[in-house]
């Protein structure tokens, strides 16, 4: 566990300092986020969120998978958000490969059994990250379980200059 | 869209300052963070992450559902890391529902129709973040697409002190 005695002091240096421990659970700006977990994106830091301020969905590529809609639906039924906004980012893991290409590298590091397990599963890839991010949009606006007064927009984020683009 | 105008003059402000866009896309500390959506955890911050140390997948409660194994398996096969830490948290909202509530929730505020399109799915509410853990621990090993040589342990996160409490 190569992490977990740095893990464990800076969360004690965090705790020493830490004044935000009366905040309800409902997301103080009524916001959620989706976006990808890719470890160059920190969105509280680059969308100026404070602690308390919106929920934050991640995985492979930001999708609007049907676990990033379980996660929306509780979020606005149980918790009152009322926005999504979808962030996929410049050089992008989710563009470099397709799901054959995923499936040969689990069965050439894992064996052909782990390869079987996931022969015709979308890994979700994509090609063209503005695109992806109007795909991930039209999810969100198409799913019965989304209000259709809810907003929902786009960006991507740039991993160079650490500038959000608005995706029309 | 409430939020837009906001968070666009964040991002500027975070934008002027940013020095780090020359960081490769694998994670540099080899780490993966499956934790929840919640809006008062900021994970980078409590467990002293810099830009660039360490894929984080959030979904409502931290669950390791589907699609978190998805993500994890591209951050290990594509993008090299090599330990995961399964976060939950004090005060979750996936603790204070059951499946068929949410579905009434949803035929309440959005119809039958879509009442409909959830029934019997498992939204993945818990009883106990301890044991929450465990199990999302258990499944994480348990997968044939995780390496057995991989470390996979966990945490609860007090939204009170902003402490982690590891679990055994």
């Amino acid at each position: 566990m190569p992490n977990q005695a740095d893990l464990k002091r800076s969360n004690d240096a965090f705790q020493s300092a830490f004044t935000q421990g009366g905040l309800p659970m409902p997301p103080a700006r009524k916001l959620a986020i989706v976006t990808c977990m890719d470890a160059r994106l920190h969105p509280e830091k680059f969308l100026g969120l404070a602690i308390g301020d919106a929920h934050v969905i991640r995985n492979a590529g930001g999708r609007v998978s049907d676990d990033a809609l379980r996660s929306l639906v509780i979020s606005q039924r149980l918790l009152g958000t009322q926005e999504v906004v979808v962030i996929h980012h410049t050089d992008c893991g989710m563009e470099t490969f397709e799901n054959q290409d995923l499936v040969k590298v689990i069965e050439r590091d894992l064996g052909a059994d782990a390869a079987t397990t996931v022969q015709g599963r979308d890994f979700l890839p994509f090609k063209g990250m503005e695109q992806s991010v109007r795909n991930d949009i039209a999810t969100v606006k198409a799913s019965p379980l989304i209000p259709k007064d809810i907003p929902v927009y786009g960006y991507v984020y740039d991993v160079k200059t650490g500038g959000l683009i608005k995706v029309d």
